[in-house]
């Protein structure tokens, strides 16, 4: 292109696509993938937004893509028309991710489970998008390697990528945005690039890794993952232990990170959430705030790590520990935290729990965590409360009635004075679940309008046509 | 802005800036900064580039920044007149960066040098871009904290931010891009916007800190920078140990690595470099590869890394091992590392060593450096080579007589081979030097087509004038 000149300015889409284009993709499609171009109701609805309340927006059409060539194939198609194409991995994602606001393809890369190359000298492996955080790590099981990142769903790793995903071994570990070592990508122009070789390290030109980690589908398509992989630990111990107060839990996690211990895991659960797991499990808890704890290391370092750690919560209140070391008994300790879902769906039966989170300077998590508890009991809301306390990141999720619109109108102020509370403790309003389309609101109240725009003025560069997953993160 | 409407397409730079326009400029900053504008031969020289052999191109006036606002006047006039505007820390870098070889003003942040707020409990602290990292750990000397990246030299934050610097200590605490939470950034237009809030992590949009980390000054201008901190390990302990081959000792490095040995720093120095360390401190060591190594924990961690890393080396052939605990055994033993930039120039005395690095995955290293090592001997060329061999990443610093034309033609042709050996074997052609205006040729061959477009995409919609350090990294 000569710089000089201006080029005609490219078709925009600005309104719900148009059908007749988007029968012409769905036609082409059919003729190129076959039964593997799905129109039905149940399956569009399954691919338009399905956990919480936001409604459900199905695409016009599904196609199950098994190359990274297909995805090129199908977002051409959809760019040459117009249509908007939107990649979808399990449909764990929380904030209207997959909805289809303006009608559109959705990509589904379920089948993309290639487990490409694993490198076990340089700590890294190549996957598609479609493979998910528990299949990478069930292939690599005889290799002693490990992939860390576990944000509860068995998600995909494209999906992971997308949504920039942590979970509770990122207070060691790291978010998605630390291990990854490159990407394949479809741009919006249906070319196949890669963002970078697989040197660990790297200062050639700009972090195209890290523009697509998190941009949710709206600046290109994540087809392939080198993801970065970590010995497993020869000693792994968890424990539980009690607290008198949000706060003595969260000064242990402040003094824990201080002195430079080497958590793998601290997850926090409140007072309500320990009911919860009573209900559920009949543990007979004391109803206190309570921390979940991994320890990875040698059997010394590990010894060492739960004997100082033990000595600092002692000293805020905290105990008894109940201590394991053996996977299976890990694996039960652990239970509580990962039946946390089913536990607070106790405390208010037939209701489904909504999850929302945000991230906040440690040293705010515990009047974070505190007022947003007074809020909810003043609001009449029962809205228990865990957290990846180590990052200061921490989830709520009110029981709500969704049929009782008064009962939802409540709920949706208490969640946005919640965001509000984190964004003015200095904090994000989401430290993992995303944008999507729920959160877009908060975009200018946390992020000034100058770089509010830096982000729309890179979508608009990347996606002229506004094909990508439009509506969502920036929606320009 | 309508959005349906294309703007008038605004004015560009596409050569070197009208003489008029860098006189009006001049004036302009002189009326506004007085004799903090200096447009002295001598300091417009020290404003280019200094090191290596990249000729200097000094800007054609020097402004010394006190504050962000200062940076964003500076910028918004430039961009007025269509002059290019270039951030200059210490000079420290090594390809050319802040060279002008558009003309323009150069930006000297080294006034800048507040540090604007320290976070104990959060782990973090806030600084503007011209503290050094040595100032950043001083001022930081009774918190119990510290700021790990050490890129040898004493660089500022800002430039080690703006080219994405890393250094020893990356093995275990990763590079910039690992460490830093958020930016203030002067954009091309000289709005001032700040990349991200205080919070561990988030996933609220587009990474713009990612984005400006490595960017080279070509996007915007970075001057304030919240940085990531760590509790200063309770016990350290170095070591220094020798191997038959450079193979053994990176086989060495694999299986520490591999084995999750948290290790801090791992620095391999190949025979000829201990060939000048003998010169220069006259260290009678055998000439065979070394590494130099550091780890970082409790005592007893610490004395557990270090018998196993002691058992793994002598699987490998590696010792005899010197270890030093205290503090000023360490410092000794990690003098002759730091003073490698002296000691090479003893294999060659009068002439300077010119440094240059690539990254390659770690399996690949062994081969990367040996072959380089049969090269440089093969070309008669003195070419020592250091490397933080956990991160794949070598430097190799030929003696080249820069008067000798037939000298720096062989020399350059080594280093094209270098580069190029390092691609091959999927690493990239830099792994914490940069692009500047050196190692621009290999963009094109690290990167793909498609890749470069789409960084040319985001330099042309985010600078648009092409008036941040024009020339560089992409330029357009």
């Amino acid at each position: 292109m000569n710089e000089m000149t201006a080029p005609p300015r490219a078709a925009r889409l600005t309104s719900h696509a148009d059908p007749a284009a988007i029968e012409a993709v769905t036609r082409a499609l059919a003729a190129r993938f076959g039964n593997r171009l799905v129109t039905s109701q149940a399956v569009r609805e399954q691919h338009g937004h399905t956990l919480t309340w936001t409604p459900n927006e199905p695409p016009d059409a599904v196609v199950y893509a098994q190359s990274t060539e297909d995805v090129a194939d199908i977002v051409k198609l959809c760019a040459d028309h117009l249509v908007p194409v939107i990649a979808f991995g399990t449909g764990t994602s929380l904030e209207g991710h997959v909805n289809a606001p303006l009608g559109g393809v959705s990509i589904d890369l379920s089948m993309m489970k290639s487990i490409l190359a694993v490198h076990p000298e340089d700590l890294d492996c190549v996957v598609q998008a479609g493979v998910t955080r528990k299949e990478v790590n069930e292939h690599l099981r005889d290799t002693g390697l490990f992939f860390p990142i576990d944000p509860g769903a068995d998600a995909s790793i494209g999906g992971m990528a997308a949504t920039r995903a942590s979970g509770t071994n990122a207070v060691r570990y790291g978010t998605m945005k630390d291990n990854v070592l490159g990407l394949t990508v479809v741009t919006p122009e249906g070319e196949i690039l890669k963002t970078a070789t697989r040197a660990k390290k790297s200062s050639a030109g700009y972090d195209l890794t890290r523009l697509f980690i998190g941009s949710e589908g709206t600046l290109g398509i994540i087809t392939e993952i080198t993801l970065k992989l970590y010995g497993i630990p020869e000693a792994i111990s968890a424990a539980t232990c009690q607290f008198p107060s949000v706060k003595a839990a969260c000064d242990t996690v402040i003094e824990t990170i201080q002195i430079g211990l080497p958590i793998a895991r601290i997850e926090l659960a409140d007072a309500l959430t320990v009911r919860a797991f009573n209900n559920h499990a009949k543990l007979g808890l004391v109803e206190a705030p309570m921390l979940f704890l991994e320890f990875h290391g040698t059997e010394a370092g590990v010894a060492e790590q739960t004997q100082r750690f033990g000595e600092i919560a002692e000293g805020h209140g905290g105990g008894p520990f109940q201590w394991a070391t053996k996977p299976e008994d890990r694996s039960r300790l652990w239970q509580a935290r990962h039946d946390v879902y089913w536990a607070h769906q106790t405390l208010r039966p037939g209701v489904r729990p909504l999850a929302t989170d945000v991230c906040v300077p440690i040293s705010r998590l515990a009047d974070c965590v505190t007022e947003t508890a007074c809020d909810a009991e003043e609001s009449g809301i029962l809205a228990p409360i865990v957290g990846h306390v180590g990052d200061g990141n921490f989830h709520c999720g009110p029981l709500v009635d969704v049929n009782d619109p008064d009962e939802v109108e409540s709920v949706k102020n208490f969640l946005e004075r919640l965001v509000r509370r984190g964004l003015e403790m200095g904090g994000t309003c989401t430290g993992e679940h995303g944008i999507g389309q729920a959160k877009m609101k908060y975009m200018l109240e946390e992020h000034s309008p100058a770089a509010l725009e830096l982000m729309r003025t890179i979508k608009r560069a990347l996606d002229p046509k506004n094909i990508m997953n439009p509506g969502k993160v920036v929606a320009v």
